[in-house]
């Protein structure tokens, strides 16, 4: 009844999940997904698409469709939403990753998007996990806000048993008794889930401590303990920013961040991804 | 941003949900849900109806869509589970509860249910809040496995925007640190929930132990702390039962329960139902 | 390696701990404990003791000794305190449990106390617990705020070691992710150690909630869970008690507590302390 | 009420702590604190020692009163194993951390040791916090197992307020949910706590996972997330430990760890200890 697809000994190599425009998950260069928790206008995602594929990122993470405590909280821009972003993403080189929140939507956000992610609320969602599974596309799956390694594993045996192991782990924090930060970052994960699986695994210092200022050294410890990518929300105006405001980095703080990423990946035996062209 | 619809103040008497077969949760008459975790044979259902039905209980809980932490796991009978007990249900005057995974299913499980149920991990499947919402059908939510009240709360005003206000709160248990019990049952939201709003609020002693031999005084517990009914797993033969055999009562086991509950129920101001005089 | 004398099979019967003034726990009859959080002040504990022993309390709490978080917060009137409260006891009828937090006080406070109480952040200080173990008092021993059962167990047995064996239980509620209450009352260890330990067990619903409202109704469920006894905060004006006013009772409210008590204990099978012939 | 001496802005300045064999805390130059778990005898000590300083640790780590949730569980040499760990110490030029548990014995743990360590268990035992820090001596105060962030500043401002701020923050896990890990190590302190407190603040990544495979990856990251020093169990021979093997290195896995730590310590602005030239 254990794990048998994802475990570390059903492959002799660690996974590596490959996107269309050169990034990867698993490989020696670091994949760096930015981007704005929510996509709010043209002018946002394009103005950030450009500004985090100059230094560096190679996917634009952004939400389209929100999944939110209250209902009276912004709940995304929907499938306009995908259309801008992926349009901000295609003319800076970048991939897209963003959240799908009912198996009905699958297929429309599969069309914009080059990952798609499985958010914290989601990820004993059975019915979600195996869609995602069948579109064959590659898929991000959070950890849930107090799942067990263990059930993580299996929420990702799930997406693996309909035939597509194209599945990122993605560490973002566990529910705490301190509210001195959002989530508890569990970095202990990366080196214990490269044990026990040969999926990639990397981590959301945004909403693991929930406080811009944390998420740089944090994106760096988990580079160190052998992440394979970051995952990190950055807004042209965090001050204004319609959902995780506190946690977004501005685009000075990702360039600060992406600066100094490199000689820590360097010791990690990791590469950083070139910063592309951008318009 | 608060909660609008489901809070204390937005009415001036506690929501009571009627059902067809005289069941109510909320009223002066304990509502007592009772039946396996899983529906496996006419037979196994069949029994369990009817001697739960004998001692009390009013309305039968089985579970036919099961979500299960790992693919492998038996993961319920589907429609013909539904039918069956439909059918036990009928022919003791028992009221069904049981659960919807799946927006797809949503239709389906209501030609069969009296009540919805939204499980632990679908707390924040806002789709499937709405979904439910929208049939119209009373539903039974349970707490998400590590969610504040707070969340509980505006999950369950994900149901109420719809129009659909008959909500029954399930605490069962959140996770804790200490594997000596599966579940850390957290009884005092009963009172506190009383506090802030005005929807019933039932306990799921099973679930939140995780040990039969806890089942009884917990049960008790809950009653005294104020709970609107309960929610109990029994089956015919704990020790070969598909899961959660550790936590499900024998008839036996329920039998005295249900002769101990009322002096603590009426100590709590409440009566239990009477027993239908089963075929 | 496990604890050898604390364990249920190690008795063939329950522990009782009798105090000289009449009140026991783990007997027939509950023990009521109950007072302010800190001894303020003569006319303070005076006021209380009396007002508690009319209402049935058969032991007076308070602390002269305060562990506090923060070092500026009031720490006690120490030696003088004690006086006072042994006083108030004395002329109502009462039996003391005090708090000792160092070593070098065992023989100060046992000199005015009947319980010497371990509080939640000495569960395991071993050498006080080797300390009270050895005075011969008997000894309440709090949960650790994440204790689990068995590391609480094994501070028993740390007293047990001893050769003193007149150790009461007492569940505070365990730390929590959800700030909706102080602490996240945990009901379910009390039938779990009535299978595991032959020690009685009582239960503190002021801190297991930190809010007054909530402590009656998880009283109520605590002892319907088996409860021995009860640690109830009390104060003559909570709002200006110098430590835990939230989560203390008025008079009127204990007094209603103690009025709606004895039909539950009845349930379970338990007397309550009849009120004492106060002054 | 709120911390005053300990909190950033109390210092213009970082403190360092300085030791007399040139170790310090909170400077360029990283503290690597490491040895066995137990003292358990002459050679595993001198061994250890000499090992450990021959890579580059500049405190030697053992503990001779041994804080144990089995009261039959080996309990440490007492003085015996401090004179054995100060002569091993002294032979290697390293300073000595020794955790005390008792008042009483702070007076002769200081004439063994350079640091005094206060355990979780004992984070909010504030007598021995009040006698370490008159003692004058350097004080290790370890995270509480559950213990905010708030509450373990609290603590340190406990020790300050006796004149002595020669104290030494060490982050060693919280308790968790899961048991893949025996702790939840919580590496967000680490940059939380510079904004909050101008005390150095160093990691063990040894209790933190409690698995030896995750020690080093934790230790890098620890660093990279900007931490004054590492506390790692490295013992000759962790399969025959009298405590703690399963988390402690081998002195071939601390050398690898000491061969890589000087590549994420550069990138994080800091040196690592030379070498001493062992006897």
């Amino acid at each position: 009844m254990e794990n048998q697809l994802v475990r570390r000994e059903a492959r002799t190599e660690g996974t590596i999940v490959h996107l269309k425009n050169g990034a990867s998950f698993g490989g020696d260069v670091l994949a760096v997904c930015a981007g704005p928790c929510s996509i709010e206008s043209r002018e946002q995602i394009e103005r950030t698409a450009s500004a985090v594929a100059k230094q560096g990122a190679n996917v634009l993470r952004g939400g389209a469709f929100k999944p939110r405590t209250s209902p009276y909280a912004f709940q995304g821009l929907g499938e306009e939403g995908l259309r801008m972003m992926r349009e901000a993403a295609g003319c800076n080189g970048l991939a897209v990753v963003t959240e799908v929140l009912d198996v009905r939507d699958v297929e429309l956000v599969s069309r914009y998007a080059d990952i798609l992610q499985i958010g914290t609320r989601n990820m004993q969602n059975f019915s979600l996990l195996r869609e995602v599974g069948e579109s064959g596309m590659p898929v991000l799956l959070k950890r849930g806000i107090s799942a067990t390694v263990n059930e993580w594993l299996m929420a990702a045996e799930y997406i693996a048993l309909t035939g597509n192991q194209r599945i990122i782990l993605c560490e973002r924090g566990v529910r705490s008794f301190d509210s001195a930060t959002r989530n508890l970052l569990d970095l202990a994960v990366i080196p214990l889930l490269a044990t026990l699986t040969h999926l990639p695994v990397i981590v959301d210092p945004s909403h693991g401590t929930g406080i811009a200022a944390l998420v740089e050294p944090m994106a760096l410890a988990g580079v160190a303990a052998g992440a394979d990518g970051l995952l990190v929300e950055v807004h042209p105006d965090p001050a204004s920013a319609a959902s995780d405001g506190p946690q977004s980095l501005t685009f000075e703080q990702f360039e600060h961040l992406m600066r100094v990423l490199p000689a820590v990946a360097r010791a990690a035996g990791r590469g950083v991804p070139a910063a592309t062209l951008a318009a």
